[in-house]
């Protein structure tokens, strides 16, 4: 098993991505090599540094996705960047899968481009996992189709619910759409011709999910467009850093305060470990030729970890091979005949 | 000044919502009344069981409006119903404002019916005040148009100004689109065409806003389709709780947890303070001919006093005169013409 690391698309330097991968290394035997992609004399610096080198490979690429870069513009006139490199790695079979902290939007196009959708698969949609108060969920689409139809979300749906099923081990995932209220005549067009879709299928469809349940365990995937499922993500990320931010300033507004949070610090340390996104770590693409997981642009080295850790068990429990079968079945089921027109363009932009 | 309070919908009874209107009476002289409007017998008890009873009518009702009642189905249904008979109130000149803790969906619909658009406004938005690390923001719409045009996103960045220039005091209030990204290649057509309308009027308009930048300051005035507004909103209730409750599990696991929890007790006081929904009150359904206040199913009494209270200011601050003034005036500088269409169709069905 080969998988290819964009070392340079991250918010802290190659050099964190890199001892993210070295920890990965150790972590996970079954890893024959990883392939960094990125700037030569970067990488080289970094590698000098500290630690082994074995099962690491360089790939030398000359150019930089930057988040400014217009997504397909850039993938098709940085013919030599990280990213792009990356994907091709992939393509021509030197590696299995491919991780990269850079632009989003770049990083879909710059997938479906290369990689192609697999056959059935109408759109390549991102997947996280998120944190619950008893476990975790799945969130799908994070951000790659910002407009999409309801074929779009059922297939979403599938491919999220085998990832559950696979990575995260729920044998039947409840699978919900996100609404603006439980109840069937709530929603918009595309969600309630999304729910009568999903009802003919061998989903265990929970129906209409709202922002209160995410939380709280009523669904196990919920699929979403990814414009929405894009701002409920960063709100997420974006209040609890808030909440955060404010319990911390309060705790340290005085003695008495910094006593009792040093106190309690077990529990802070315990409260991070069950909502940290960083233990989540790698977001992947599903429905490509080839494994692509997007991680956080601030990860940092346990996020690196976790991204390789979750490409290694996409690779593993053959994600891919569930998704061509179950989608293809479920396109015959209700009738839908994949659209030729498409394929060979990407969502962004 | 008389406001309407349909003390019917609420989680907790209409015990709690008589308390609650108790509470605001005190603090609050400007108001004439308080209309109590349902069912006779509970408000006859609830009032008899402590408390003075001046300035506080009894408005007898037989009917309610449930979670699981059809919007506007109920609305023309239930003609006797407490949150019908609340807008008629309002709609008759005998109060100025009406609250109701029921059925989002049925008190726009009965707001829309009964009470009809201001003459330049296209749709009744709910705005609700959320707080952020720095201050608060006003997010609109939360629930009321699940599917808008740019013409009703733009008409709610100048509501959602006017209320945050006039009841929360900011003179030059920054408006954003909520988008999936600041970049203004991000966004749908309808955030697109709205940011291009908002350009060309007197709005400081700071563009694009992500869920990222919500609780840090960089809009005051946050706008959005219901559809989306709403899941954000459940989204941010449903987080805080799971944070909030893992947060005391945590600190509740062992004994020195527990004594550094209670050393630290000021700090969990003052985070509340800062981040407690309940301190915002009501959410105004902007636009109509009338003040309407949407209060939290769940509000307990405090919750009740500040929708009361956002009620009065509302009224004082002669809020409806505003729109009606810079609506216009919006329309006639874009070159719209104001639909006759729909004006007497609510928006929910």
């Amino acid at each position: 098993m080969r998988i290819a690391v964009d070392v340079m698309g991250g918010d802290h330097g190659s050099g964190v991505v890199i001892n993210g991968v070295r920890l990965a290394l150790q972590s996970l035997p079954q890893i024959h090599e990883i392939l960094l992609v990125g700037d030569q004399g970067q990488i080289e610096s970094a590698l000098a540094a500290a630690g082994p080198r074995d099962r690491i490979r360089l790939v030398h690429a000359s150019e930089v996705i930057t988040m400014e870069d217009k997504p397909l513009d850039a993938v098709r006139r940085k013919k030599d960047c990280s990213m792009v490199r990356a994907m091709e790695l992939v393509r021509d079979g030197k590696a299995g899968a491919a991780i990269s902290l850079g632009n989003t939007g770049a990083l879909v196009a710059a997938a479906t481009v290369k990689l192609r959708r697999l056959a059935p698969v109408e759109r390549a949609p991102i997947a996280t996992v998120m944190p619950s108060v008893n476990g975790e969920f799945v969130l799908v689409d994070v951000g790659a189709n910002h407009e999409c139809r309801p074929i779009h979300l059922v297939q979403f749906a599938i491919m999220g619910a085998i990832y559950s099923r696979e990575l995260l081990h729920h044998r039947q995932p409840r699978v919900g759409i996100l609404s603006n209220g439980r109840e069937e005549t709530k929603g918009t067009e595309l969600t309630r011709e999304t729910l009568r879709l999903m009802r003919q299928l061998d989903l265990d469809c929970v129906g209409y999910v709202e922002g209160h349940d995410l939380f709280h365990g009523r669904a196990d995937v919920v699929v979403t467009d990814g414009f929405t499922g894009n701002i409920v993500l960063k709100t997420c990320e974006g209040l609890s850093r808030a909440i955060f931010g404010v319990v911390r300033a309060e705790l340290q507004a005085n003695g008495w305060r910094k006593l009792g949070a040093a106190l309690a610090r077990g529990a802070f340390r315990d409260i991070k470990r069950r909502l940290d996104p960083e233990a989540y770590g790698g977001a992947p693409l599903l429905g490509l030729n080839g494994v692509v997981i997007k991680a956080h642009g601030g990860a940092r080295e346990e996020a690196i970890m976790n991204a390789v850790r979750v490409a290694t068990e996409t690779l593993q429990q053959r994600i891919n091979d569930a998704i061509v079968r179950e989608v293809a079945a479920a396109n015959l089921k209700l009738g839908f005949t994949k659209s030729t027109m498409d394929t060979s363009t990407p969502a962004v932009a």
